[in-house]
């Protein structure tokens, strides 16, 4: 009998305990043992929980349980997260997370002290929920050189974005939807400003080019700024918006990454995905563009991915040397260097400067068109009083 | 520096050789040290090849060489590739393979060897290329009950069938240009008629469900057969013609497996995947439906999964107990047993014993319509006259 426990009995905490106990039979033949949930963490205790015989509010209780081989860490927030979860790993615990903002602002020190203490820190559930991307990213991948990763990393906003193409409903509105629905939180703005999915494409750009990528500096924008108007050209001519995180790899170990509204061309795979759904897709030197797609968020399908890294956590020779990154982050580049095409909106017609233009709409004395290919500096200048400027995915 | 040998120099060995060259540096960085390739067993020396100075015809050369720790297998079909394979796994070599013939048909012997020597053998590279599919299976998705997977797994059909629906092509004048381009052989047999999908999908299935798949009880359907007019119609009415390999889970440890061209709606992701791209997609009983896509063959697509294999086949703990299956057969059932949906063309109207039908097309005498959910064995006995019958996927 293995023994873990689960810090926090939120929605992903208490899906821990739940595919544990559903899925006994696939996961002892993983094992080769039975796995179970024996303590759990809890600010207040409820009576009428039918976890009500696991929980403790004592941290002391998991620290010091030498039973106890693995911690998932599902509280969420620095704060409390980060303080026990360095002393889990001092502990000798391994410590699996779906915490995205800890491991995004700390993952490195967290890994080093997991690595010191020959355990295992393991986050598969903090990007894109129950699908598996960080591990194939670093393992399955592991003989190509990573130059890009990008992908639909907040459900929240692929939902809005969805109900604005497929229902015509404004941002506001369709916000308020997804609040009524549980998909977006009363404060959506984590979710809405992009943040959320700059903390994940921060873990990414951590894996793939081995460097910290500091949360702090990474341009975040969201989608509430988005006219309904735009999701419409955009449409009717073949291309659709998606809020995506991006990071690249640039020469002399450069690299930048950032959180924007971008313009696909809807035979782009990644334009296809539709609702509260998660895509990423990694271009490799070898293997080129690989993508994967699912439930990005929700009890299960995150848990899922906890489990599996419990599993992972307790198999896997401990302090596996691809999973870590260093401190430097000296490479960080500003995302306004890339070149790229981009859709803008204007009074009037195109100025000459946005070179050889393809025009979408002009339609009530305005037009909308695709640029010619120039950096973000470039068209930052061009359009001070644009009425919309997206960047086009290529 | 750890060395490594390639049997076989077609087009994957090739490639491996290509990959390693030119991703020292990554690969450097996951192994803590240099990886080469040493030797490369050939039939025939050519002398102006690059790679002259690395060949041998006698696999005694590697087979007895103790600084060759990993052996990747490209030979290919069964005969010379099982016996070297045997030997090296003897020898106390890993193996790692693309071939998913050998897989399909003794891989539970050679992953039993690899055991009893304390060594992996691993074939990531020999479903869907470059995807990550297998390691994410059996690692990733460790915490759930595997209950489905299908997939687009051969690039040629996929090809083919793209052509047709976008340019009207017939299947015939599609599979020349095929041919042409060099996506599909001289003998197009094993692609087209479903074999090549069906061994992979074997190799699923035995991942997913722990219990061997003999390939030849698998029934394999391809896309000869397919009618120009049935893509036609289908998509008109807002569904795809597309070639599945799928296994599912059943009841009381039953088991199923088939290749059968499906007719699905557009709106599900695997309906856009287009060309000679692959995707794969795994449903969870915790994570629902996960879906994997990108390059499913080529060059370097596929050595980088072979190299990827082998810097896993260095790290891993020996003999992970995850990756394996036993060789009980029995559960194996006939998909024909299967409920779903089917579209049929007929002469005329359709009869009342398809239940309520839903019509897509009525003209020219004929009518083509997409019927109630029913066995296959039902269908068969309804459609002995029919113009065409292809299983809907829901």
């Amino acid at each position: 009998m293995i023994k873990i426990a689960v810090m926090g009995l939120g929605t992903v905490g208490t899906g821990v305990v739940k595919v544990v106990e559903a899925n006994e039979t696939p996961i002892y033949h993983k094992l080769g043992d039975k796995l179970e949930v024996k303590t759990a963490l809890v600010r207040r205790f409820k009576e009428n929980s039918p976890y009500r015989s696991l929980m403790t509010d004592q941290f002391s209780d998991i620290e010091n349980d030498p039973e106890i081989a693995v911690v998932v860490e599902t509280i969420g927030g620095v704060d409390a997260a980060y303080t026990y979860t360095k002393r889990a790993l001092c502990a000798g615990k391994h410590v699996v997370t779906a915490n995205k903002q800890l491991v995004a602002e700390h993952g490195c020190e967290l890994l080093r002290l997991a690595k010191e203490h020959h355990v295992n820190y393991l986050f598969e559930a903090s990007v894109a929920g129950g699908i598996p991307i960080l591990h194939p990213l670093t393992q399955c991948m592991a003989a190509n050189r990573v130059d890009e990763i990008y992908g639909i990393l907040n459900g929240t906003t692929n939902y809005i974005l969805t109900k604005m193409v497929r229902e015509g409903a404004t941002f506001a509105d369709a916000l308020k939807e997804a609040q009524e629905k549980g998909y977006a939180e009363a404060d959506p703005t984590a979710d809405v400003e992009g943040i959320d999915a700059g903390r994940k494409t921060c873990i990414l750009s951590d894996l793939a080019f081995g460097h910290q990528t500091d949360p702090s500096v990474v341009p975040m924008e969201g989608i509430s700024r988005i006219d309904l108007k735009d999701v419409e050209i955009a449409e009717k001519a073949g291309y659709r918006i998606k809020l995506l995180g991006r990071c690249l790899r640039l020469e002399n170990d450069g690299r930048t990454a950032y959180v924007a509204p971008h313009v696909i061309p809807v035979d782009n795979p990644i334009a296809g995905v539709e609702d509260v759904f998660n895509a990423v897709v990694v271009r490799g030197n070898a293997t080129g563009e690989v993508m994967f797609y699912g439930k990005g968020a929700g009890e299960l399908p995150t848990a899922s991915a906890c489990v599996a890294d419990v599993i992972e956590a307790l198999q896997a020779t401990p302090g596996r040397p691809e999973i870590s990154w260093d401190d430097n982050t000296d490479g960080f580049r500003d995302p306004l260097e890339l070149t790229s095409s981009y859709y803008v909106r204007v009074k009037g017609a195109p100025s000459e400067k946005f070179g050889d233009v393809k025009i979408l709409s002009q339609e009530a004395g305005q037009s909308a068109f695709i640029t010619s290919a120039m950096t973000g500096h470039e068209i930052q200048s061009l359009t001070a009083d644009a009425l919309a400027c997206l960047r086009v995915l290529a």
